[in-house]
């Protein structure tokens, strides 16, 4: 006992105060899960990633398994496909990642001292704040409507802090498809937002997990295509287009940024066997193939969970239909609260993210997020029916 | 312009005085280069690696390519080959990383704030040093002889310490086939290490990459074998003993201070894909048959550049003859500089680590590092008598 606390006593201030992350129980069991966006593993390209895996180590078996860079034909490729969404990307202006996770771990060890003002949207995708508040930020709270960030309430907390003389260090937000409540970013609110950030000199994470999963009407300008001045950061992912398994995603930002993340990034680079094999799988247009199958496919189960929720949820719940990503959020009827509902629910057979758990600020307790993207056909109806009879005591 | 300034001024401190990694000349072109001790690519198993992918899927896709965590199979396997080496490892002191560069990245975020004291030996593998001098941390170094690291000098440093009441955050040492001298720390200094680790409260990391790569002689029980009290930290990499390119290592150590690093390890997982992978080809067996292979590939490598070095260089370089590991040390002749030897060996083809890019402290001119793992066993002959020629001026 004494050996273990002369030990501790070694650490550091911040791994003394550090807490442990908030996993979730994984899926399986019993329980029909709508809690975690996980990805359909019906939709993963096992064999032509193990063929791509292959050709990669028969390409260059020394360049795939030996010491070396992250692949720069994968660099590449992300800029190219950001190019095609109309951002102005180099190779300079891109990062590869483990998954946006490490994104979202790094860019607060460059933007956040503690104590440092971070704004993120409210509801949002508390896994992310989570790194902002191990890193010591205070969190003001934007709310989101049907149209997405409230630019109004941004403008006003913005023009709030600089009579104060205080700046933010960033706005996190998730624009498309938002994690949980599926709206998005109406294109006169991108292009205010925009104006925002370089009046007041904001920079603006966009998280964009969902972007590329839109399963109806034409897409949107990504931020980081109406920005001339280099405010937005854009994160994007493998795990939703491809395999979340792989933990490979990427960063978007200036030359300046980009480089700075590198040299935090700790073990240099994100290995060349697993980014030469995405690169070797993503050549020839085969990921956008794969992707047109996954918005078909999501769309499809989106549907099916809609179409359930009519049937089984009573008619007071509040149900918003998403155009695109893995998520339906469901504001409750006034009186019902998600915490109560849950325990309900439970017993049912059936769970789900309460909306407390996408707030960093305690509200959220009169809306649910339901994720259609994991669970097979037969099991959304089912849960969804179970759901149902959950509100009926 | 000033848009940019106005950016940067956001960064922490940190942010700001990051400096570059130390990358030099990756492998390839027309310079034989023995500067890195980069992995035969003849000897890896390309083929079982993807055949153990190809099972991991058919076994169950969804936990190799979905939200996952680490494979607990590769953490109870790397547990149980440590108990093969005498330690009494459980799961619960394991964490898998993304290499060793990332276990020796986040030891210093749980151990140093900037000042704390850090104890190294002169020479060591300076890539693991540059991540506690961006921490912050004042490197004290300890020299190394033929039987290691200076226990005497290490015990002196210690006293000298703890008379101001100073206690260094830990010992960074290589103790067996050392990088860069090959020397290997004998059973009584190994001993003596331990007992000074519990007497001063001196956490010890064992960078432990090269331990099962022994060409000749008995295994010396490893530090943390010897170890009754926890003061043991040992670090090792499936990089030497299968795949640089995959990226995985771990970390054995007390298990507050496992769930301390997996805490800071920002991506949560190591990935399901690529430990799920690993964890099937190691399955029955099949790693200690490739890495009784790699032993005997390695020790002829080595053979043969001794060897050529018999034949070529001057007599009065001093060599040491290492039992296992990657690299053979050579101390120059007297009045002979590695840095202007370095240029004359740059004309003549051929590329080596000069000492001083081994030590923290300014020495290491009159020795140089050359790596017999990566080339074939021609160039290893042809740039041996190529070095072997520069002296001659």
């Amino acid at each position: 006992m004494e050996a273990l606390d002369r030990f501790e006593h070694l650490f550091t201030r911040r791994a003394r105060t550090l807490m442990p992350p908030l996993y979730g129980p994984m899926p399986g069991g019993d329980l029909i899960s709508f809690t975690y966006g996980f990805a359909d593993p019906h939709l993963f390209p096992g064999e032509a990633l193990l063929a791509a895996a292959a050709a990669a180590m028969a390409e260059h078996i020394d360049s795939t398994l030996n010491y070396g860079p992250t692949a720069p034909e994968l660099r590449a490729q992300v800029a190219a496909r950001l190019q095609a969404r109309g951002i102005a990307a180099e190779e300079a202006n891109v990062l590869i990642t483990y998954g946006s996770s490490q994104a979202l771990g790094l860019l607060p060890q460059v933007f956040v001292e503690p104590g440092d003002l971070v704004l993120i949207e409210g509801p949002t995708f508390l896994g992310a704040v989570r790194f902002f508040a191990d890193a010591g930020a205070q969190l003001i709270t934007i709310p989101v409507d049907a149209e997405g960030l409230d630019v109004d309430a941004l403008e006003e907390q913005l023009r709030s802090l600089a009579r104060r003389n205080l700046r933010a260090k960033f706005l996190y937000c998730i624009p498309t498809f938002q994690n949980p409540t599926g709206v998005t970013l109406s294109l006169e609110r991108r292009h205010r937002l925009v104006a925002l950030a370089a009046e007041y000199g904001l920079p603006v994470i966009d998280d964009d997990a969902y972007g590329e999963l839109r399963f109806v009407g034409a897409p949107l300008p990504p931020l980081a295509a109406l920005d001339q001045q280099g405010w937005v950061i854009s994160l994007g992912t493998f795990s939703k287009i491809l395999a979340p398994g792989l933990r490979l995603g990427w960063v978007y930002a200036r030359p300046e940024l980009i480089q700075r993340l590198e040299m935090l990034k700790i073990e240099g680079s994100s290995g060349p066997f697993l980014t030469r094999t995405v690169a070797h799988y993503s050549r020839d247009g085969r990921l956008d193939t794969h992707i047109v199958a996954l918005r078909q496919r999501y769309h499809q189960k989106c549907d099916l969970m809609l179409e359930a929720i009519a049937q089984h949820f009573p008619t007071d719940v509040r149900v918003r239909r998403p155009e695109g990503g893995f998520f339906v959020w469901c504001d409750l009827p006034a009186g019902v609260s998600a915490t109560a509902l849950l325990e309900r629910a439970t017993q049912q057979g059936v769970i789900y993210l309460p909306g407390t758990r996408c707030f960093a600020n305690g509200q959220g307790d009169n809306a649910i997020r339901l994720a259609f993207s994991y669970l097979p056909d037969s099991l959304i109806r089912d849960g969804i029916a179970r759901l149902g009879r959950s509100f009926a005591f």
